[in-house]
């Protein structure tokens, strides 16, 4: 019998994503979990009393991720698939629980199945990979892998004052298991996420292969200039902080789309003040979000960016203050794996695209220890952090199966390097 | 002997500018007297003190303008100073409050000399010139001068939610006096101000001769694109607000620049929405003044920005809504008005240069009724609406004698006309 037979079983998996989304449930749909709130607790109760109801071995460790394992043949190193199942606090169904309940829906396919894996396979949830309460985003993956301490971590405090170790204390996902050594005790992780993007829903793609992480530079910048009445003061004199924050959001867009199509730039927050109508600004405080797959390209487009603030900060007579919020180079996955995942999607017919990812996912924290690839599949519109994120339950499906189908070929040889 | 030997008392210009700055002082220098507060009364119960004290009839009318009449030999049509006493909330001692205290200098003046002007001098202070607690700004001078009904101006609700009406009558100055038919009962207005702007203070020029006010276009635009993840969506795919409210901002200012040296165009508010370093904004709200003191080159800029703004919209997929804040069409002085104080300024050995004033000022108000000018005084880096204002005791006294040579030279002759 092929494997490529063997199916998840859609409806189970889509009657998960819908319960663990009337958790902490909006409005209107979609769902606001943070990260260690009475709303994470109850999501992460619900995951739990499903993997203990398949009678798998759960393990929680001191940051507070909990993996769920179902034994193989032999004890080699385990595949793993996994995500998160925080939110942002207007996020969707979709993003992060789905990487974790067709994790859990593989393995319980292979159970129904009767099948033992050659190997351990596991599915894991990862505390605040949103990021949206405490920072930095993909905490429980970078501490898994040892990226970020955990002292650090456990320190951390979010935007309601609270710490992260006193809220996993205060919700019971304070665990004592020990973290892994990923190199020897993890043979592969794989991760099913949708897009978050409208690459594939614009062109009608089922499977996207992911083949790394893009790099991201996030800076913050403060121009300080002068505040002066709008009528009064002519247009030489003025040092308007809130004219060349406009400028240089016009330049990094036009840098874009001069390396199109790889390089992406955005201006996201941006805050004037005295951010009156009739005065010009004397303070400006914005961010630039740079993002590539080339780091040599990202880095060219930071250049390009320095270049252009100096010479305006020296016209307008501004003084500037540049503050790195976040720098990542970009993560490339195993290409043995990313291709048997393209293998994997086009023997089963589906149409698939060959993409970078553009969010940070848990994924990457994983990459530079074992073989690590993820799976796509479209979200409408490209919506996502947002109560209308929506993947089809075809599409959900589609994803859950390859992403069985690659397991099923991960787990059924000796070695899975 | 000549009228140019006459001089006003410096030192009592400044000692009343620095008492009155005392009422609602802040920490550093600077005042705050919003309309028709509790400061506001003690200031106008100051000023109208030393009013009285001058032996002046003092009137009051029901929209709170203060003003104090000095007798003439006949009673001719008065020559009328003025100015306002109330301040933004972060204000300077000069604004306004020079007019009104040279205004009643240039009185006492008078009397010290045993002057008896051929007409009736006045001075007076207008309600809610600043507009920062109520819109709109000029309140008093447009209800003197019947631009704006009584009603109207005393229904306004201000920005802490009580009403111009109930706040007049709770510190006491709704007068019951006849507003005056501007053009019959006053031969000519005319305001000393602060030039808030830098022209004067950079070009080091003592007395600016205003030859009107600007005409003012404040607009507010809201653009509404489709907020996405900044990582996963590609810049083709983009709705991004916020891009075209930096490219508009940007462009008004290049635009001012071709328009030189009289456009002037600003965008000193701005809100982007979801303000997210990482989100692409669905949502922009921004302000755009745009003065000249040209009507036609004022409309060729509005059409400018509408033509610009709406291949924007269109080239990026959002949705526009504009809102007109404000449209004044500039006003011209009186010509001879304002030769005459050229020609006083001179005549005292002042450097002077002819202005159009950026900013708004009661005088507006009574140009279109009578023969009405201004004087402008430097502004230090033309700061204003600023604790920081500041005029030095030389410029005041130097603004405040040519309002006295020229109130001279209206009242020594029967027609002022």
């Amino acid at each position: 019998m092929s494997e490529q037979t063997f199916c998840i079983n859609a409806d189970r998996l889509m009657r998960r994503l819908k319960s663990l989304g009337e958790i902490g449930a909006l409005e209107g749909g979609g769902v606001s979990r943070l990260a260690l709130t009475d709303s994470d607790k109850k999501g992460r109760d619900l995951v739990v009393s499903w993997m203990k109801q398949l009678g798998l071995s759960v393990s929680i460790d001191p940051i507070g991720n909990v993996i769920a394992t179902l034994k193989g043949k032999q004890d080699l190193p385990c595949i793993m698939m996994g995500s998160h199942i925080d939110t942002v606090s207007t996020g969707g169904l979709f993003d992060g629980n789905l990487g974790v309940l067709a994790g859990l829906e593989v393995i319980e396919t292979l159970i129904d199945l009767n099948i033992t894996p050659e190997r351990p396979v596991a599915v894991g949830f990862f505390t605040n990979e949103e990021g949206s309460r405490f920072a930095p985003d993909m905490m429980g993956s970078a501490v898994f892998s040892k990226t970020l301490s955990l002292q650090t971590a456990l320190e951390t405090v979010g935007i309601d004052g609270a710490s992260v170790g006193d809220e996993l204390q205060r919700i019971g996902y304070q665990g004592t298991a020990e973290f892994p050594n990923i190199k020897q005790d993890i043979a592969a992780y794989l991760e099913l996420h949708i897009e978050q993007g409208p690459v594939l829903d614009e062109q009608n793609i089922e499977i996207g292969v992911v083949e790394g992480v893009q790099g991201i530079s996030w800076q913050e910048f403060k121009l300080t200039g002068v505040s002066n009445h709008a009528g009064t003061t002519p247009m030489q004199y003025r040092q308007d902080a809130g004219l060349v924050a406009a400028k240089v959001t016009a330049f990094v867009n036009e840098l874009a789309l001069s390396m199109a199509p790889n390089q992406l730039a955005t201006v996201g927050a941006l805050e004037l003040k005295p951010n009156l109508i009739n005065v010009v600004s004397n303070f400006a405080l914005f961010t630039v979000d740079l993002r590539n797959p080339d780091e040599a390209e990202l880095q060219k487009a930071e250049a390009a960016l320095a270049k252009y603030i100096s010479e305006q900060v020296k016209a307008h007579d501004l003084q500037v203050e540049k503050k790195v919020l976040a720098r990542f180079q970009p993560v490339h996955f195993n290409p043995e794996l990313v291709n048997r995942i393209e293998k994997v999607a086009n023997s089963n017919n589906f149409s698939t695209l060959r993409l970078f990812s553009g969010a940070g996912h848990d994924a990457q924290m994983f990459a530079p220890h074992c073989s690590t690839a993820m799976i796509f599949v479209p979200s409408y519109k490209g919506i996502s952090h947002n109560i209308n994120e929506y993947t089809s339950p075809e599409q959900v499906s589609n994803g859950a199966n390859i992403l069985l189908q690659t397991v099923l070929e991960l787990t059924s040889h000796h070695t899975a390097h």
